[in-house]
């Protein structure tokens, strides 16, 4: 657990202007080496200041033996050199009055080593400073194009600028779903990894994005939490206003036995947790695709209704999706009157008018358009899943735009649920990117939807007691 | 239901040596001119005769004003033409001698057109006619190169050619799925999209599949089953030598009804599904990507034993691993201390011997062979799954290699799990195309290794009592 001042210095970890890198190389593909790299070519704007007692120059940057040595201010200092030299350095860098810290190296509670962790902690108490790690894979900042994370961007691609801040104990974990969530599309605000939380942790971490402007909505994958009571009571001040999407790791007997030796974490009863994620409104994440599945559905319009209506030119998707709806507590609703009459004016006659409306294979954009724009003036319908199939003759590209411009009314939520192969991810990315919602297959677009509109219904709630 | 000799002229429909299309079409993007030009570009070996009382000539075929006039036999009719001349054609082909036909057309029973329906039942079984459809997408066999399928190939990507069958009653549920196996590099023996089964259903198709020398295991996705009794004792006789993996749609009364409206079907309560499938050990799908994550697996050695090794260079992987293999019922193992000494010699002296084995983050291609090798040797040890993450600085494609080098003894199935974007998945398909079973999320993993040994499980006990 971090001191208030520390969490307030967390601002120069995740907003630096100026960074220095302990354990800096000229070896291509060396950590020192690929950190100092993505920094350039990501575009930092802010100061990079190289750390190596045995360098001039690394890409062009001078370096310099030590942190005490460099002339101007420095924000932040990014560390990975070996284990045990690395708490000497943290002495020097709290001398300089450096404000955050950022270690990389592993090889601490982790592996039993307590006592340079406890020490670790010390000297980062000792000079206030924030301190991410160790045993981490650093922080992302898309806005400032500030980036630690030590991975070449060919392997793994960084996400846009967005508004969702993701925290992920595992660096291992957080980079599969940089990796994720960049191919999907979904834009980010801060990405966290935080590692042996020796400092500071997912409660202090919450602690600081709760009032972060650029964040609305918190991802986290956390294999246990370190202060329970103090966490439960960040959470509850956080999700009255940005929702918080939680994956809990270590739910068994083997998992928390898993997460013991990886990050020295105790990972509690998994019935102690969902109490508690009940209690705070988290919603629960089953696995790694729902910390991107569930953020991408918070960019739809306000929703607390449950009725929805699924759109569909295959029959089975839309079985499917109906299965999801009942299982997941939503409702397959009942058109009006009005609607029905309209569909039937203008859907082929040997098609049924029903929820699922199947407007069948050789349906084309404008049957979506005009299908799309009945069920929108429905008071009915609370939402609308809208499965599309490329694979079929009649489809083309052009049906992205119908659900562009349905989406930019913004008047209730459209889900595009599309499965299939290359072209059909092809068609997907374009939604994504044209900021549309859209998912592969129907139950993780009926499970996303559903916790939108929980998650709707307790902000519906407390706005009324107000 | 059909017949006994129905159902063997559903060789004249899945390997047609001759095939009339009836309603041929001069205009692209017809589906009567998608289904010739898919058979001419995919290489169908056998005669092709467009049927078209209005055209001499399609795609440089010579074409006939019905199926009466084709001078030559005619194994198989591929109707796509209006639902009200559908039987008038059916009964040409009866007698013209035409042993199997696909109806594609739609507008019969699904809309509550029963005369129709009967009409055509009646047809088919006084020529004994295997008569697949109708409202359905039709049949694919890559290794005779026929397909009619009247998709076109470059929305609707083709599998390759492998020992997997494939039946769906839903066109539209088989074209994502076939979409789906193709991208993820599996190979099929046999595609049916079968619709409202008016006369072969899915127990005749899984009767024909069951001594059908090219396919080893049967992938289903149904809405309903039109005869219990006959369907389980066709499943039992079936599983103990060929796996029958099935995705049951229509689980909720809200999805029954969607259903009803789709294919006719009276989908039947879940309950009863479930125990009908624990009597004829059908493996249960929970989701369309089991379909195909399922199958996968069962190109793995024979293996009976439960217990687990996890092999990974990153924690928080691992402990999602471990998580799943608990919830599972399968075992994270405990080494014998020969493979903790040798793992011990191996590895980095900060790393922990255990299971997960995290071999870290700087781990490359030589660690993961020489743990795999010694984790291979260990008889404690009855399958492994490697994540691999493929974003580390240290790992390249040389990975695939040791992989595949281990894969190729065939002594425990070899798993790989890897979680990220385009390089990742790049890696993942040359590891698919190479034969290796792979998987995005540790989940999916476990529960695909789970069905495999419950499957083996199965068939040991029953070759015991032999």
């Amino acid at each position: 657990m971090a001191t208030k001042k520390q969490i307030n210095h967390l601002k120069y970890a995740l907003e630096p202007k100026s960074v220095a890198i302990v354990g800096a190389s000229r070896t291509p593909n060396k950590i020192g080496h690929v950190l100092i790299k993505n920094l350039l070519d990501g575009g930092f704007s802010g100061k990079i200041y190289p750390v190596n007692p045995n360098a001039k120059e690394i890409l062009g940057l001078k370096c310099y033996p030590n942190v005490t040595s460099i002339p101007k201010k420095v924000d932040l200092a990014v560390i990975s050199i070996p284990a045990r030299y690395v708490n000497k350095v943290l002495d020097e860098c709290g001398r300089k009055g450096v404000k955050a810290t950022v270690v990389i190296t592993a090889g601490f509670a982790e592996v039993g080593n307590y006592k340079d962790a406890e020490q670790m902690k010390y000297i980062a108490d000792k000079y206030d400073m924030a301190l991410i790690g160790p045993n981490c894979m650093g922080i992302l900042n898309p806005k400032l194009k500030f980036d630690s994370i030590f991975l070449p961007t060919y392997k793994l691609e960084r996400p846009k600028v967005g508004r969702i801040s993701f925290i992920s104990q595992s660096g291992a974990v957080g980079g599969c779903l940089l990796d994720l969530i960049a191919r999907a599309g979904v834009g980010i605000s801060k990405f966290i990894s935080y590692g042996n939380a020796t400092v500071i942790n997912e409660t202090d971490l919450l602690e600081y994005l709760k009032d972060d402007d650029d964040t609305d909505l918190i991802a986290c994958y956390i294999e246990g939490v370190k202060d329970g009571k103090r966490f439960l009571n960040i959470a509850k001040k956080i999700t009255p206003n940005k929702p918080i999407i939680m994956l809990k790791s270590g739910k068994t007997d083997k998992g928390r036995a898993a997460a013991k030796s990886h990050t020295g974490t105790m990972a509690g009863s998994m019935t102690a947790y969902r109490a508690a994620f009940r209690q705070a409104h988290i919603i629960e994440a089953q696995g790694i695709n729902d910390l991107y599945h569930f953020p991408k559905m918070f960019v739809q319009p306000f929703c607390t209704g449950k009725k929805v209506a699924v759109l569909t030119n295959g029959g089975g998707n839309g079985v499917m999706a109906a299965d999801a709806i009942e299982k997941e507590g939503l409702e397959l609703t009942e058109y009006s009157n009005k609607t029905k009459k309209e569909l039937r004016k203008v859907l082929p006659s040997h098609g049924n008018v029903g929820n699922p409306l199947d407007i069948l294979g050789d349906a084309d954009s404008r049957r979506y358009e005009q299908a799309l724009s009945i069920l929108m003036e429905d008071d009915n319908v609370d939402a609308i899943i809208v499965i599309i199939l490329f694979q079929t003759a009649s489809i083309d590209s052009s049906v992205a735009e119908v659900i562009i411009k349905a989406m930019e009314q913004r008047k209730k939520p459209i889900i595009v649920v599309s499965t299939g192969g290359e072209y059909t991810n092809m068609h997907r990315r374009i939604l994504d990117s044209s900021g549309v919602t859209t998912y592969r297959a129907p139950m993780t677009a009926v499970q996303a939807l559903a916790r939108f509109v929980e998650y709707n219904q307790y902000k519906q709630k407390i706005t009324k007691k107000k």
